[in-house]
């Protein structure tokens, strides 16, 4: 895909991004690794509530895998199979079966279902063989302690790298001998990688520190969270840039020196407003109802109106680094 | 210790049971599993935050080890060690500390601390084989699913029993060999073992089937808890009950038909309405804060105002189980 044309801007206005453009890199990726793979990989979405962004998204993903080439099927179970059934009913079940299932090398499940709480239990239930949305504590706690390798077969040991072994955060991106990338939840790496396509990141600055000497907001709900906010947050950090994690009663102050405001709070109501943006900046919602004020281009240089396009090349990048790490999984027993 | 005579009760009101004769019955049990254990076992305390209950918690820890004889080192951190640094800096650290440490056997990190879902992520941080409080995964996949016992050698192990190695969940309270009990959390097994004590359990029906035929209501803040409401109610619906977890406000239909009210409201406002309480009820105050009113005895039959006496001798347990669990471990490494 050729790289594509910034869309046309009116004087005065910043630019309107649509995700296509960072997503069709990726795309080639995925398709590379694809052209590789031994078998063609399996991926199974699980969606258990009657939610209308949900169902959506799960089309999403069919229509993304198969075009791509990739084995997708979708399972419903709950409320999303018969309206009398409870929302999220038999949804662990479901990920239990495909855990167990030899002939599926991902599984995706379409949250939220019951609540932050219960929901972070779920996120480990997924084995992390299989965790292509990245969510299992291990690949947070890799996260949060910038552990960028690891040994596949630890994969399925609870213990964390303790200090004796720890997996080296070696300057580059090539794993060391024996080791792999570990799994980064996609949706904030999403949001990496748009931010890398619009130059903030700077490929100049050495691997590791690329966002060094820019400020980033990040905006979430009342209750920080495990989901979006503090996973991108430690990524954005371990990449040198400052970094606010805010709440949204408390941005006003941030915005205004803030040279990226990325805003994921789940409310169709809520809005940044754009007299509080710093003037030039670049914005991303990620939440599926808009945050950002429709004159948000009046101050800001580039506005990314939603990241779905290029987590879902996320998620399938990690399904096909997973399937090759189960490969070595089974070698090894 | 002998059984002491129940609280005198003033006429036409219930009696009002602390729960210290409660806490008896596992102190003797404790007490005989410490001299038949090979060495002390040490349990560390991570206190990292300028909570008054935490801090009075960690003391009354600290003052239940020492009368029994367990070594206890109380690791302070952030705010509760210098007013300037932040509330729960340094706890992960400490806690990945105390898990590298092989001097120590058991680890009990005082929550509340970032919240429920950052809260939730350090619960996993704790080694699984050094889970004393029983708020890792594991332990909660195994009591969801009825799981009553397992291979201490599975404890370092992601995977979570698939159905075709199912640990099985005889009827019975021996392990089968080569198996241990599974990890209770502590706080709902406390009060599952005030209950036994009170007679809702009823001895005479069979081993995981004693607490048919009774309703127990057990009320929950807004967002339900992984920590106390989710794990009780799994616990005692595992053992016949029928169980109503509900929100503080949708509680008055249900309160008419229980048996038992369980509170685990963390508001120093918030009380049960007397009014609404079935006449000869049972209700347990599980909150720091009293969540049920003064004259509660005037409808309830046995009221327990507190069980903190009885969680931290489940604690102890799971402390020396544990030991043992990590010895069987370290022999078969």
């Amino acid at each position: 895909m050729a790289a594509p044309a910034p869309a046309a801007a009116p004087a005065g206005k910043g630019i309107l991004l649509k995700a296509d453009p960072i997503a069709g890199a990726y795309r080639d990726e995925v398709k590379s690794m694809l052209a590789q793979a031994s078998t063609k990989p399996k991926l199974v979405g699980i969606l258990s509530t009657s939610s209308e962004p949900s169902k959506f998204y799960a089309e999403f993903t069919r229509r993304q895998c198969e075009e791509l080439g990739v084995e997708f099927v979708l399972k419903k179970t709950g409320a999303a199979l018969e309206a009398e059934l409870g929302e999220g009913e038999g949804v662990e079940e479901a990920i239990i079966e495909a855990n167990e299932d030899e002939s599926v090398n991902g599984i995706m499940v379409y949250f939220p279902i019951f609540g932050p709480q219960q929901d972070h239990y779920l996120h480990q239930v997924v084995s992390p063989l299989k965790d292509v949305e990245g969510l299992h504590f291990k690949f947070h706690y890799n996260l949060y302690h910038n552990i960028r390798f690891l040994n596949p077969k630890s994969l399925l040991e609870t213990v964390t790298a303790p200090s004796g072994q720890k997996t080296s955060t070696i300057d580059g991106e090539v794993p060391p001998p024996g080791m792999v990338k570990s799994i980064i939840p996609c949706t904030p790496l999403a949001i990496v990688k748009c931010l890398e396509y619009l130059g903030v990141y700077n490929r100049i600055l050495p691997y590791g520190d690329r966002a060094y000497g820019k400020t980033i907001t990040v905006i979430n709900r009342g209750t920080k969270s495990e989901v979006v906010g503090r996973p991108l947050a430690a990524l954005l950090s371990n990449d040198g840039a400052r970094v606010f994690s805010v709440d949204i009663d408390s941005i006003q102050e941030v915005l205004a020196q803030s040279d990226v405001v990325v805003s994921a709070v789940p409310s169709a109501s809520y809005k940044v407003k754009t007299e509080w943006l710093k003037d030039g900046c670049i914005c991303l919602n990620v939440a599926a109802d808009k945050n950002f004020e429709k004159d948000v281009r009046d101050k800001a240089s580039i506005y990314v109106p939603a990241v779905g396009k290029v987590t879902i090349l996320m998620l399938l990048r990690n399904l096909l680094r997973l399937q090759q790490y189960q490969r070595i999984q089974e070698e090894s027993n």
